[in-house]
């Protein structure tokens, strides 16, 4: 059974556009927001140092499908699913709920790297982090 | 050969964070940015009106590959690409480039709508916007 | 004693820019996120209908005080103080304390109006509205 | 004859919000464009370096009010007017007009600092950079 984790949020005013429902856009957005509080969950934080490395987790891909619209106020509920926990990269996918329509699914890959004064050098994910990311809930 | 369409822009603060580089949401942003440009460009407009109905393009899908960073003051060539226009649906890709090398392709699927009291109706997509959209550069 | 309304909530990632800081145009943001929730928790909507008309508050005027950084995942308390409920008008502000320092100071005012074919017109508060927006905690 | 500088540009989809004009906050986005692109205009950026300090310009205050709406595809134009250069804090306002009104104006202190291991500094704002921004137009 994979990793899941829930996280519920209300849609501001500034995320919707002219169009009354929330920008396209924002949903990678409140996917980072649900993939943050998980590693939150985990004891872990996007900005890590790991043996006095700074990591990082720069996007390789994402996508989303829409299912239909969110609007001003409506509570989301997002559910994060690992999918894949690679040797260097790491994938899940969110589906984006209001009430108990699922309106949306997204994805998303993203490498680890060490942030070196030479830029981004991607690195396996360490042992610590990959065991706290692949848990069983 | 495709229709084609080609914007440049430059990268702005605010679309940074604290990695020092574009966030991943706003390459979609940057997508809608070119999208419209070439709507403008053909004498159309994403808010339009077609015989009395206002019509709309709700996005279906999108995904983004990154292939590395883009930084604040880079100027970026948005290079966009008609992939398909369906019944109903209308598909494109969108190359961003540094300088000459490819940082990024985002794809993008909307459909037409007619926005009416009981919401969005997919319709097909009205004869004289979809010779515009298709037709050689 | 004035009205006062207290929002807690967590900087996130896109809220940060380059220079690892909270840009400054999200202080914005915030301070009309507590402003929302203050509405919810007397049972009204920033998104509101009064006797069949439908009611918005366009900004009339905006100013902020930065004292001090925010960074990712800090935790902000938002005051909200109502400071003047006018005839047409509603000013308040807000104070941002990272733990317990203020870290930043927002003034806001808006002015009533019903949105109409002809657009925005001012109109004078609904005694309704007016009494929970000044309302004695 | 203080210091003076345009800068033309177009209201983008994104911007707008669900009562279909120009998020009040995106005002402020717009004043921090108009700024980098005067920097640039005068052979600076707002990411500098001088006599290998790294510069930035943190706020210290801003303030907005607001005439009329912006809407989607409006071409605007902002005039950013330096109004003071103090010891260690640079003073500009900016006009916002859709064709000949003037639909808001803004007005932003920033403090010039060197970024420090310790964190930002204020420092005099160098000399050479002093002349540049106050020069005759």
């Amino acid at each position: 059974m994979p990793t899941e984790f829930t996280h519920v949020r209300r849609v501001s005013f500034v995320e919707t556009d002219m169009a009354g429902v929330v920008h396209f856009s924002n949903y990678f957005r409140m996917m980072e927001e649900v993939e943050h509080a998980f590693y939150r969950s985990l004891g872990l934080s996007v900005s890590m140092t790991h043996e006095a490395m700074e990591i990082g987790w720069p996007r390789v891909a994402c996508a989303c499908e829409f299912f239909g619209p969110l609007r001003f106020e409506d509570e989301v509920r997002l559910v994060l699913r690992v999918t894949k926990v690679g040797e260097k990269s790491f994938n899940y996918e969110v589906e984006f709920f209001r009430a108990d329509l699922r309106v949306a699914r997204g994805r998303l890959t993203s490498v680890c790297v060490a942030l070196t004064e030479a830029g981004f050098q991607p690195i396996p994910i360490p042992a610590a982090i990959r065991a706290k990311l692949s848990a069983e809930p």
